[in-house]
């Protein structure tokens, strides 16, 4: 009869297995999690102390019922770390703490000048971040890692920004040794919009494999969930759908040089542009909102023609891609049922019954959280894996 | 000390491993399989026994250098079990006899009729296999399981077409259970251009983890490899881009009701009857693809045009999707380099510069074995993955 085995990832036999049943916060017994991962009794007994000692699962006996006796059932404890996440966007920054199941405990908002450069804007977010694990009353101990999310294509094995359009001096930066040298902890750095994928689907649609979100505000831009995991695609750049060409917007220069792209049309700031044109005051995505909430019939025809817009090149991936869930998110989002009824109104016109009849287009729930909670959930599925759960215990 | 333990998913533990990692083809000793995978030498042994008795593993010793004692290296021995393949087009049917490589051994093509309808197409299958199997001089016994490329939309799980537009009285059928009860193996069915992809991936691309492979015959059909793994979409119908509209062919009927869509612009069925109307004599994909190597100038400028047209929506693919390589398969990619050419012209124009600095926009090289060599692929993954091993073993 063979020994006790390493496990293949280096992780001792079971110690992943236990942890990962119990992630899904159903509370289980010594002799039920034996019946279910097959392990003997003395091994569970071994693995539960030292996640017990480590504070990642706790006792879920009723208060006094065990009468001094040693805890009988256990569940995940997902308060035992934080996890910082920061959503850097075009023009805000959200840094948030949250538990490991992703919920937020705390969070702060601030309009930020991407152009400062990258250390002066990285450097507000270790500031806040520290802020609110001291708020919280957390000890700086207890920070698992940060998740970081920037508007633009990055490299995410490494954590660099790819010439990224709208982050002048950013190209390149190692955001990932910057961050993890300042506040000592696993740092891992993505897209935006591929985090609010990540967060949205975490969060609303985990029964939902293959799901689509759309983020539509200063740019456009998408993040695909194929089979339960992001397609982050080979050069990262996998739901770049903002440069996709327009057939009719021919003559609309955008930003990356070429004609006629999704986000020289539709996004908020060329609704802002178009609207300004014809005398109305409004500068950015927020301004195209607030007008549309206020009643102006322009703003909200803008708003409704650049979900058709945006319905077209959706018809193609719903085509290729074949979601069950498109969720439509981003700033001009808000205003009201108007962009995502002109999405819906061409997608379903435009894609094969086969690809739509169980297809629905809705409005992102996660809202502007949708960034962080995506930013931690990226983190915290790195960390607690088998593999990192490893790396945890050792420490 | 806690003794062996069940595998999560019923395999005994390691029985998986020592073949998984042999799986690659290269010889090893006990004592490498040993520090591989962590187990104790007594279990090697017995895992070893297990799979040379079963035939999976042979020695790899040189001849004669045993001087009569066990075998001392193992590999993997591929010719243990034979598998079926069967690529059914629209106007062709492959049948072919692969090892547990994937490699053909030996195949047989001929045209079929799809409108003769299910039974009578898979009572050629079921026939041309059996021969197959008694040609090559193995026994019904050595049949590991057959997989079905069939050209239309296929509910992966269940096995059955789902309103297959060229495949009148095939909605529904029930392909899986038929050859099922005929053959009495394991059968798995899928569409065929998804097949195509595993195919061209599996035996050439391995190492490209995000790929797209294109059909272009009679119809234009996509398959999507994310992540080193087939994308099927939501309801299988992903890759699904013959009916993505074309701007500029809004006023062409299409088989599916729309118009303007890329199947009924760019097919060879399409420039057949364009080269019909101007008096050239075409019928087919085929017939097109032969007025071209004849050197018809009008077959020529046509199949580089529709490859343009192929182009134009392989472009938001590209940002949509971001593979790393483009392979163009189809009987009207065989006409020469005319219709790849289309292609890249248009893609590399209208794609961003991040998605396409490292694509490569390729010829298959499967040709027409891609099909086939993707439904063996199809089943081998099923049938040797750590799940479908043990009930190999158990039998």
């Amino acid at each position: 009869m063979p020994g006790e085995r390493p496990h293949p990832d280096g992780l001792a036999a079971g110690r992943g297995e236990v942890f990962q049943l119990l992630r899904d916060g159903r509370p289980r017994t010594r002799a039920e999690l034996s019946a279910e991962t097959g392990l003997a009794r003395s091994t569970i007994a071994e693995r539960i102390d030292t996640l017990l000692a480590k504070g990642l699962l706790r006792s879920a006996d009723k208060a006094g019922s065990t009468g001094g006796r040693p805890p009988a059932t256990f569940t995940f404890n997902p308060q035992a770390r934080v996890v910082l996440a920061a959503d850097i966007g075009a023009t805000h920054a959200t840094v948030a703490l949250t538990d490991l199941t992703g919920d937020v405990l705390a969070a702060e908002e601030k309009k930020v000048d991407l152009a400062v450069g990258p250390r002066a804007v990285l450097g507000y977010v270790v500031e806040t971040g520290t802020a609110l694990v001291e708020r919280t009353g957390r000890a700086a101990a207890d920070l698992l890692g940060i998740g970081v999310g920037l508007p633009g294509p990055v490299e995410h094995s490494t954590g660099k920004p790819v010439i990224p359009p709208i982050m002048p001096g950013w190209d390149g930066f190692d955001v990932k040794n910057h961050l993890g040298e300042r506040l000592g902890v696993l740092t891992l750095v993505d897209n935006d919009v591929n985090l609010m994928a990540l967060g949205e689907h975490k969060a609303y649609w985990p029964d939902e494999p293959n799901m689509m979100f759309v983020k539509v505000a200063t740019g456009i831009g998408s993040g695909l969930i194929s089979d339960g995991r992001l397609h982050r695609g080979s050069a990262g750049s996998a739901g770049d759908m903002g440069h996709v060409q327009l057939p009719h917007g021919a003559d609309v220069p955008c930003s990356c040089g070429n004609l006629g792209c999704l986000e020289a049309v539709a996004s908020g700031s060329a609704i802002a542009a178009r609207l300004s044109a014809a005398g109305i005051t409004a500068e950015t995505s927020s301004d195209v909102v607030a007008l549309a909430r206020a009643g102006s019939v322009d703003a909200v025809q803008q708003i409704r023609q650049a979900g058709r817009d945006i319905g077209e090149v959706l018809a193609t991936a719903v085509s290729l891609f074949n979601p069950s869930v498109i969720v439509i998110g981003g700033s001009l989002s808000q205003a009201g049922e108007h962009l995502i009824a002109g999405v819906r109104e061409v997608v379903y016109r435009r894609s094969l019954p086969l690809a739509t009849t169980e297809l629905r287009i809705v409005q992102s729930r996660a809202g502007n959280q949708a960034g962080v909670i995506g930013a931690a959930t990226m983190v915290i599925d790195h960390a607690l894996s088998p593999f990192g759960l490893d790396a945890l215990l050792e420490r």
